[in-house]
């Protein structure tokens, strides 16, 4: 019997990452910091295995940490979901949004997703039987054209993904966008899956606006997130998600079914942790630094240099350099030039190809000064 | 728009974890140690967190622990899997069974189940659009009927899920059992799942037999196991699937949009710490042990012990006690008795009840003991 994702192949992830090692490139592609987590974090997970919290955690996520997010939710966004019935905690963004998809989408069902956009989403939504109906952002800002979004609703829409602080774009919704949206969805059972694992790193003064400021929204939606990227411990895998007790009900079952739960020791660490509320609150400063540091480094270079408003992304145009697709530029940048970037083109469905290349900043300066030498040679 | 899974409640192990929790009962319901892991296991995830390793694992597992997975593997059945190919490391064997599972089951496909078992396995084929067709084990010793099972093969059969050692009885299979089972779907591409998670845990000198020493089989299996187990780790979510290449590649790419990776500290450290054979050399003995311990609290009361051939459970019939439903009985024991055991009705589709208990005996000493004296006085 033929495959039930025939078209999958090996991730643009792994695909530039093994590059990168293999040719000793300087890796920006994958999405992860190559500075270590603070301190403090490893030594509360020693703390708890010490203390024997190494069995399994409830499935909903440890009380502890439920109890933060909530809290934490409340100072940022003005609103506290209930820790009980409204938050679970997951195995990194990646399980709550394959158990949001899950958890509602059925076979006919159509979910808009918004273009470029992380490389999991389409997938389960196909493996749900659903039908992902692409609407791409709107150049040169890759803002949202919701007049396109509203042409490409139907009586099957079943939910429409969002992502915002925007990868690979690092643009960022405005409390307009969501206003827009809640008007485009009012009076139909459309829900809206907002991925917003960057919430924590947006720059230049703006304030991350969440689906969970937005009252009509958050009562329709999964909100998730991501402790990966805001403590640069990506290789955790602790996400959660927050949605209204019907929702999280349904996406529990989900949950139950896939890793019943997340472990147990590093919950309890990033819960102590999250006390530390300075981490989050310094990390826009502490990104838009090496967002600017990035930026300089590029000045120097033949790349046109596309602002960044959030995530840890850079996007460069290269298309005065070359006129190869990006993919193909990608890797000759990575085996020639020992710098590795995601094409951008990775996140269409059809391999639009705008001459774009992603650049993660989560490095160090001396990572990036060295990043940006090798690429002034271009 | 309804539930997709509109009869799944809180699991067994959440109500009665929580129920023993609220009560103060002892805890022998939900299956997990009550004592702590090896101290080297904490030092080495320490060790690798403070040298920087807390960024994504690659998708497939840290190679250092694929490695000594296929030497493990090696070593026990006498066959190597190629770590690249046919290894995959997955947040908790829960995951590696829900990855093997919708990498194949497409709708109309029946997957054939040996009832009682575990509770994940139906729900995550019927989200896949399959049936799951159940076959009862035999009474008195759970063994399995191969010839129901084959009045229950059809051109429709797409899988069988075995479980061995088993998860709730206790029972193991035999080579004679695997025999069975290959000559049964010879010529038919009809694939195996075979969850191997309590594979260390066989008593009375006899080997755990694994579908992997089994040419015919192992070349159409799916063989997930689990590190909780075998390390009193149960809370750490690393387990892993060993299948042929192509078997494997489908379930890379459910895996890859289920969790994408697993911490990876935690990988690192089980890696290292596979050294140490002598660990899972001498858990038979370790188990054995306190299987024996509880066997013998047993005595002193009215519950009929069944004896238990490997796993870390215990059954115990009881209708000399009572003619109660098993699950009315479970909870009247841990809120009036203050012991908390797993109905084994809730591992039947349609809660058979047969008047089973499943005690979990991997507990100190002192709370085998403790347990014991308050079930002699039922
Ligand atoms: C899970 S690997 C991908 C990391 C990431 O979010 C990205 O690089 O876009
Ligand atoms: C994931 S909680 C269930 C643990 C277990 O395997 C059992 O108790 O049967």
């Amino acid at each position: 019997p033929s495959s039930k994702l025939p078209d999958i192949g090996s991730s643009i992830f792994t695909v530039m990452s093994s590059l990168a090692a293999e040719h000793k490139a300087i890796n920006l592609s994958q999405g992860f910091p190559d500075f270590n987590c603070p301190e403090p974090l490893i030594q509360l997970v020693s703390k708890y295995m010490q203390a024997g919290f190494n069995q399994y955690a409830p499935m909903t996520g440890m009380p502890q940490l439920r109890h933060k997010i909530s809290l934490k939710t409340d100072k940022m966004y003005g609103y506290c979901p209930n820790p009980e019935t409204e938050v679970t905690v997951t195995s990194g963004a990646t399980e709550a949004l394959n158990a949001a998809i899950t958890a509602v989408v059925k076979p006919g069902d159509e979910v808009v997703l918004l273009e470029p956009c992380y490389d999991s989403y389409a997938p389960v939504i196909r493996l749900c039987g659903g039908s992902p109906i692409y609407v791409p952002l709107a150049l040169p800002n890759f803002s949202v054209d919701w007049d396109h979004v509203k042409r490409r609703i139907s009586s099957r829409t079943r939910m429409i993904i969002i992502n915002t602080p925007h990868n690979p774009t690092g643009a960022v919704m405005s409390k307009h966008d969501m206003d827009t949206l809640a008007n485009l969805i009012e009076g139909t059972d459309i829900l809206v899956l907002s991925d917003e694992v960057y919430e924590h790193m947006v720059f230049d003064g703006q304030q991350h606006y969440s689906v969970l400021q937005h009252p009509q929204l958050r009562e329709r939606s999964f909100v998730v997130s991501s402790f990966g990227k805001t403590y640069h411990i990506t290789g955790w895998k602790i996400g959660y998600a927050v949605a209204p007790a019907q929702l999280t009900s349904e996406l529990r079952k989900m949950h139950q079914f896939i890793t019943f739960s997340s472990p147990t020791p590093l919950q309890l660490a990033i819960a102590d942790f999250m006390e530390e509320e300075k981490h989050y609150l310094e990390l826009p400063n502490f990104y838009q630094a090496k967002r600017d540091l990035f930026a300089a480094q590029l000045k120097n270079t033949r790349f046109e240099f596309i602002p960044s408003a959030g995530t840890y992304f850079q996007l460069v145009k290269y298309d005065s350099i070359t006129q190869e697709f990006d993919q193909d530029f990608a890797k000759r940048l990575t085996t020639e030039t020992g710098v590795a970037a995601i094409p951008v083109s990775a996140f269409y469905h059809d391999k639009t190809d705008n001459k774009y290349l992603r650049f993660c900043f989560a490095k160090s300066e001396e990572t990036l000064q060295a990043a940006g030498e090798k690429l002034a040679k271009v």
